[in-house]
């Protein structure tokens, strides 16, 4: 048995399975309409998301499942402070697969790790949004036919937007690909993927403040939202929030071919004119969300059927209990009951710790 | 492809068809019972209403499809800044028709212009609530065998009960209707209900201050709540909230075949001993709404079959996007980014504009 | 028609029914998949619980049928002030079966009265919780393979713990019964569960303050929550909240076939470390919860196929609706508008009258 927490616990050629059985319910969806018949998914939402809940209770109901669960946390036992083992434990007992959402970081790792049934990570704070991801990937096949020799441009909030970071990371697999950096200063992309992704992968890049002068070199075109609760400073907030605004004019100086994508909602960083726009792909790729969430589910659920043993783990590298505690507050190890801080070392030359479940670099040492 | 947002979206023969689809599928539940299979309703509630929320549910599952959505605008994306149309769009990737609650005016019209599949206005604010009416309808047909010739009673807030407005429109079809209007002074039909649809018609209609006075005469009595919300003075809705209760005893003053309606909730305004008289019809009224919304789900899909493309559109009115500004606070427009404020000529020689989404008289000019 | 309020509202042999239906289901699960088909079931949860909401909907959803509802009181129509008896009127319209949970003690048996279909109580307040007493009874019946000749143990809040009373009552139906109760001096069981169970049935008991003395005796420990939402002064929460803890070192005093029961969520009165204990029965227990769950469900439907009339009363107990006032702050009487306060006289020597809804005693008289 197998869970998607991370976008990495899937090779490449597992994504590339994934999206050849989204083709195909995309061409065939009669054939999938029973094939979850009798199975339950469990969306255990704490926070909102209308978008990814009902893209997942979409796609199960599409393959003949139904969906329990809940949609924040005050309608669940969280208020009762039920520790993440406990209910993924509890859930176990009432459906075959869980998607969870939370604004917790690590939260999704708690469940997969005590659970008897799947879990789908549905987003876990700043962290990880695997399906996102999926849901990118596929837009990107079904609009440029290929992954291989693609400039892709990102705009917007590169250092917050967990689903930049998530696809970067999905597409280092692939050959000729050339990355476009737009965003203001403030909101460049982090060290740490300039490092373990672009570097690493020998992925060419450049970085620019200009949405203009990247524009015409794109294939894909990735916007970003700004969000407003990731800021701490209101008027950093309001002095950036405008930039990097998609019009129907810039829209002009892109390629005919070129694709633009959106991980939504947006407020006003794509204008709405630009919908019209046959290149605008960001309504295009919540169907395709819809249809690899469908894939995914199906692939989880025959593994769990092979093989019923949970293999979620912390991974092969050293692991440290003792010696750092995790002061991230977003942590699930904030607010989890008998968590033990945990440590995976990821550069032992320079003694890089990083907390398992958030994936924050330790600072504190004992 | 069509939408019900007003009760005036359908005419008289089309409601006349939802109605015998009605007592088609009260005779025959099981021909219905997997005419929806594989078909997903949504429920987009942005205010909690469990009657009506409820009602679309059991309808959508007695057709054999199912169901997602939310009951509350906090689940929602909207917390993030969604737009209503960009919701549209999105839940046309995941459902086969919507049922929208909004405490915002215009918000179906909204979301029908931009969804690709048929939006039901399940209430918006103080506006509209087409498929109470059809309920209403039901139950009068039903309960009198005809539309014809019936003396209809409307007892309380008669200012602010979209029910009550409505139910007289879709009345002003048939022949011998007469009318008769209870409620005090300061809950009194509104001018334009009186104009566009009483003087329009023709329909011959008596005010009184007394219930009692009332009763005999009526074949209908349709009972509404003094809702609090409506209210910005509380002391007012004190003073008036118990005016007007209908009680066992006066209900000796009614015909033997009189039919009491009432959308519900009902705080006290009927009393619980009435409930056990035969003429107490607010609760079959319930059962009848949701026959009418099984026979609305499926016209809407039927018509979407044989015709996919989106006819919803602001009506044949001469529009005006420049003069006016809408300044209704309840009114979508109020909230909805990159909606230019829009109103449609209702009298060319008076020159009265209303806004197309809220309906309200144009105020403001520049 | 019959309907699930108080756990006695069944007696042995109906229990022993459901029992036995839950162990076919359990060796038979096909059979019973399509046997709630096109039948909806209604979670009206006045307060959040995702435990016992889920395992309804599970239940409901492996038998075939389907399931409508809502999770909190404010995405209900109660925040409009509709009444319960009015809404058990109208969910009978969209239902098939109710089950109800809420914070106010007796609604179960209000909805009961009024509805025309069958209502479960899914916990009212600290009054009833009778379906996680058959999660309870179904669990040491799989694990003891009988229910005589058991020495059962209860730790820690005895005083509000429900789930205590209930099965204490449940378990006075067979012989060989022998009770331990563990608590701190402020959570003793009640008197009236002394006198009205536990001397009435003659159940031989010990009450200790100690686990450590009463683990190595007992066949079955329950344990319980300290549950903070119950005390009113929060000094006194905080320094009992820890006592009572079971860890695995205190599993060493315990018989090798002891098993442990907690109607969940727990917060730190079991260590995570006893999960790994065969003899933790917890986890198990929800499942059997699901079980018996389905076991109800159908039985229910299928009295009410046999016969439709509702046959819920108060009782047979002589009744007084104008002597006493019920000042339960909980009850349902406090809120329910036109609900007379009806009391039943359970020990008509000493003049004993009790609430018909909460069953607190009258104090207040006229």
């Amino acid at each position: 048995m197998r869970s998607l927490i991370d976008i990495t616990d899937f090779n490449k050629e597992e994504i590339d399975g994934l999206i050849s059985t989204a083709m195909d319910i995309i061409a065939n969806p009669s054939k999938y309409a029973e094939k979850c018949k009798g199975k339950k998914l469990a969306t255990l939402f704490y926070e909102p998301s209308t978008r990814t809940r009902l893209s997942f209770e979409a796609a199960m109901l599409e393959l003949g499942g139904s969906v329990i669960g809940f949609s924040e946390a005050n309608s669940s036992s969280a208020a009762k402070g039920e520790s993440i083992a406990d209910t993924a434990k509890v859930i176990s007992c009432y459906a075959d697969i869980i998607a969870m959402r939370s604004p917790k970081e690590g939260a999704p790792l708690v469940a997969g790790l005590n659970a008897e049934i799947p879990v789908i990570n549905a987003g876990d704070g700043g962290h990880c949004h695997p399906t996102q991801t999926l849901a990118d990937l596929l837009t990107i096949y079904r609009e440029m036919g290929r992954f291989d020799n693609l400039t892709v441009g990102f705009c917007g909030d590169l250092k917050y937007g967990r689903t930049v970071h998530s696809l970067i990371g999905a597409l280092s697999g692939y050959t000729g690909i050339k990355i476009v950096l737009i965003s203001p200063e403030e909101l460049k992309i982090p060290k740490y993927v300039r490092y373990n992704i672009l570097d690493k992968h020998n992925m060419p890049y450049e970085e620019t403040k200009s949405l203009e002068d990247a524009l015409p070199k794109l294939d894909i075109l990735y916007m970003t939202r700004i969000q407003q609760e990731r800021f701490t400073d209101k008027a950093e907030y309001e002095r950036l929030k405008d930039s990097y605004i998609l019009t129907a004019e810039k829209m002009g100086l892109a390629k005919e071919k070129m694709a633009v994508l959106h991980p939504l909602p947006r407020v006003n960083e794509i204008s709405v004119k630009v919908d019209e726009d046959k290149r605008a792909c960001y309504f295009k790729q919540v169907l395709n969300g819809k249809y690899m969430r469908m894939a995914l589910i199906l692939k989880l659920l025959e593994e769990k059927a092979l093989d019923p043993v949970n293999r979620l783990s912390f991974g092969d590298l050293p692991l440290d209990t003792t010696n750092f505690k995790c002061n991230n507050p977003k942590c699930i190890t904030q607010v989890e009951q008998e968590l033990p801080h945990t440590f995976k070392c990821v550069d032992e030359e320079k003694g890089i710790y990083r907390c398992v479940y958030c994936e924050k670099k330790s600072t504190d040492t004992f």
